[in-house]
């Protein structure tokens, strides 16, 4: 595997997620960071918070994928069960962590077993941060659900992850639905293969149709020749567009 | 399966998610219809848009659950692939409907061979609606991505879908953090062990934590119970909380 093919899948636990009652945010946070740090995001999976699923889904990505980020299930109640379910999936006991019970100690007024917050798969290494629990096993990166923990805990992550050049990507507003652009669109894909090109249609208050056209990278000069070729042909089919950068 | 067990699976399709320039709003939307309808959300799966990947994540959730909602990569461009990779799932060709390109060229003043979008695998039933394309083929419903065309669409599907009893959710917002009521909750958990209690922290801007206590089910009366049961802990607990419906 080229060092531009860094790869990666999360999986959202919580059954929050799948009843709707919650809009996940985690997906997209990690997604722009991951697309920064030259890594490609493969695949996410939501499951609930059922053992067997989440052992099932972190099996079947860490073989797959490079990294593998885990959110949600961490915490000391009943349906957190994010830390055994990674365990069992790696086939190591749940240990409890002296250091972390020790910081757990001292840091807030606890009541009850909350300790279990300082268990983690055997073999897994502490994420240390201000807010809340996170720990990686070999490729697993486990994470809390809050959106602000989450993004605080991977901020630490980031500086241990092997990726590539920044994917970059340009876009072109083109005030037409994507029907009068289908012919250009194909031709455009064929030119240039190696760069991924979405075209993705939106519909404005005033039912008006326009689409945007995305270019995405990890080359930016390969962009500029692409945008530059599009550009040149809408002004040949005389259609209006903006560029966004 | 008992008529209160339907289930289903959502797939969506589209590097802009996986890129993390768009935030997905198409699971919500369909998980909270679900609830509504008495149907669980057992799984959702985002992929990018590559033809094996869709037909592996359609052919591995198809068989599991009862339904699969499959939103984006229907349209008139190349990176429009769902149609023929559902195709390629049920290993059925993909055929031109006469009646749906009948109608695309009344509807649109279109050009090029745009009428892809009348395209639907060999045995599929097409969903007539005013804004996009939409059909089905055994158990997949296949959805545009454009979050206001799915929804769409999604009302033409619903009187097709057999589900159960809504699942209903009543909550409680406890203004302590979860270390405060884990045993409480474990205790809950035991006694109403028919129920889904979820337990979500979230944190305000002064830094102060507080817990959702969400009761789900598809009977009121055991939700109210469980309620009630909680109410009277948490006064025993001299804990602060609002109920929420």
């Amino acid at each position: 595997m080229s060092k531009n093919q860094h790869t990666a899948a999360i999986i959202i636990i919580g059954n929050e997620i799948l009843s709707g009652r919650t809009q996940d945010k985690n997906v997209q946070f990690i997604a722009q960071r991951l697309s920064d740090l030259g890594i490609r995001l493969c695949e996410v999976r939501m499951v609930p918070d059922i053992e067997g699923r989440i052992v099932k889904a972190v099996n079947n990505v860490r073989k797959q994928y490079d990294y593998v980020f885990t959110t949600g299930g961490i915490g000391p109640t009943h349906d957190d069960i994010t830390p055994a379910s990674v365990a069992k999936s790696f086939k190591v006991p749940l240990i409890r962590d002296k250091g972390v019970e020790k910081i757990l100690r001292k840091r807030c007024n606890l009541s009850g077993d909350v300790f279990v917050m300082a268990d983690a798969p055997e073999g897994a290494v502490w994420i240390h941060n201000d807010t809340g629990p996170g720990f990686y096993l070999e490729n697993v990166f486990v994470m809390a659900g809050v959106p602000s923990v989450a993004q605080e805990v991977f901020a630490k992550i980031e500086p241990m992850l092997v990726g590539g050049n920044k994917f970059i990507s340009k876009s072109v507003t083109i005030f037409a639905g994507e029907s009068k652009i289908r012919d250009m669109l194909y031709n455009m894909q064929d030119k240039f293969s190696q760069l991924q090109i979405g075209s993705y249609p939106f519909v404005d208050a005033d039912k008006k149709w326009y689409t945007d056209i995305v270019v995405r990278s990890q080359n930016s000069e390969e962009i500029e020749i692409a945008i530059k070729w599009l550009v040149k042909k809408l002004d040949t089919l005389e259609l209006r567009y903006k560029e966004v950068m």
